[in-house]
């Protein structure tokens, strides 16, 4: 009996690893997918709330570090025009990689916006997110987007799935 | 020994309420993931099947009551011309929130349609999902979809990512 | 105890099969997320290595067979043009069944270019990916593209999402 407990308590074990791997993924892939309708609806504090304090925010049009310059940039003129308006933050689902308590996701966007009447692609984006496990869960260090425009950077942040990939340049 | 089993007991059941949880966040993933390709290739039944039978689909151009309104609409000359002349209904990855036997899922959705020889995004869509666990799984209670042209209705369903937040209202 | 055992033991399996059945669909929603970004950054070999090594790759516009025809795919000047002029193969979450050591993935991408300073949707495409678990993990043994540009096949696609359901023709 004493050996087929042991057996047991290290089954429990890996099953228990192997559970808490698809937890990471599918807690990373909610926490991606919440961002567009918060971002779309102007939840300023919900959106910040996704990033670590000192989490980074680095877009070709605007870069933000720590939740306040976050929240500003929601709740600015700027951005409550494009709600104003009409406006899809369209995200895919990301290729996700976790490693202990860091992750990195990889994915695309695609910026919609309403204009005359009309829905057009304002912008499609290349987006690598680089994220930490926290005691409040998962939360992004870093965002990296760029516009697909042709730019050399953005097609460099598709490549590099991996954790490491673009630390390493 | 005896002490040592109900401590497994515990385990287990604790790792069953975890796998419950993953498997009903994936389980309504996969439905929200069917309706485009359902519904693209006018499969009315299947489409109509992801609703509880009496499941409102509540879109600004069409609101629709139970299975058999879910029908007349994938059925309708309408919907058969978009068919015919090429369409997408782009379904997002949807913010997906479980509690207990009842769920919420919050998305974007595009309608692409071939016109002339071209592709035009013809609407992007605020999507709110309310489901409920019913003896054959997880059905839909209530779409309510809503074109993001600027309309107040739109964004707010985007912000309501919780259980009951358009229910207080 | 040896009866609370065996029951354990029982339910263990049970468990072990739930999870992986949760891995199965997670692994090749994960595979298909990889393929956006990895064809826009020019990652030919990452790509292939998607697929079996005899696996096909049948869209309309170009019909591969073999990792080599797909790295000969990425690497073509036409696609580098694609790049280089900025360009978005962006893929929605698909619907995947599995039935043992066979797959079915289900869903729609958008093709969108960079054109004289706007981002235009080329492409609206039918996806039915089979796939197939090996020693290595899941590859594609085909992948099935059709534009949904009115023509009778690419909804057909979209409404096979079971196994067998094409074959079946």
């Amino acid at each position: 009996m004493a050996e087929e407990s042991t057996d047991l308590a290290e089954r429990f074990a890996a099953l228990e690893a192997r559970l808490r791997q698809l937890e990471d993924q599918q807690e990373i892939a909610r926490l991606i997918a919440g961002y567009g309708p918060l971002v779309d609806s102007g939840s300023a504090e919900a959106v910040a709330d996704r990033w670590e304090p000192d989490g980074v925010y680095d877009v070709d049009e605007w870069s933000m570090s720590g939740r306040a310059e976050i929240v500003a940039m929601v709740t600015s003129a700027k951005h409550q025009g494009w709600i104003e308006g009409g406006c899809a933050h369209f995200l895919g689902p990301a290729h996700v990689t976790v490693e202990g308590d860091e992750a990195v996701a990889v994915g695309h966007s695609l910026m919609v916006v309403h204009s005359d009447g009309k829905f057009v692609v304002r912008r499609a984006t290349a987006n690598r997110w680089q994220l930490r496990r926290g005691p409040g869960g998962w939360r992004v260090t870093r965002r990296t987007s760029r516009v697909l425009d042709g730019r050399e950077e953005s097609p460099r942040l598709l490549a590099a799935l991996d954790l490491g990939a673009m630390e390493a340049e």
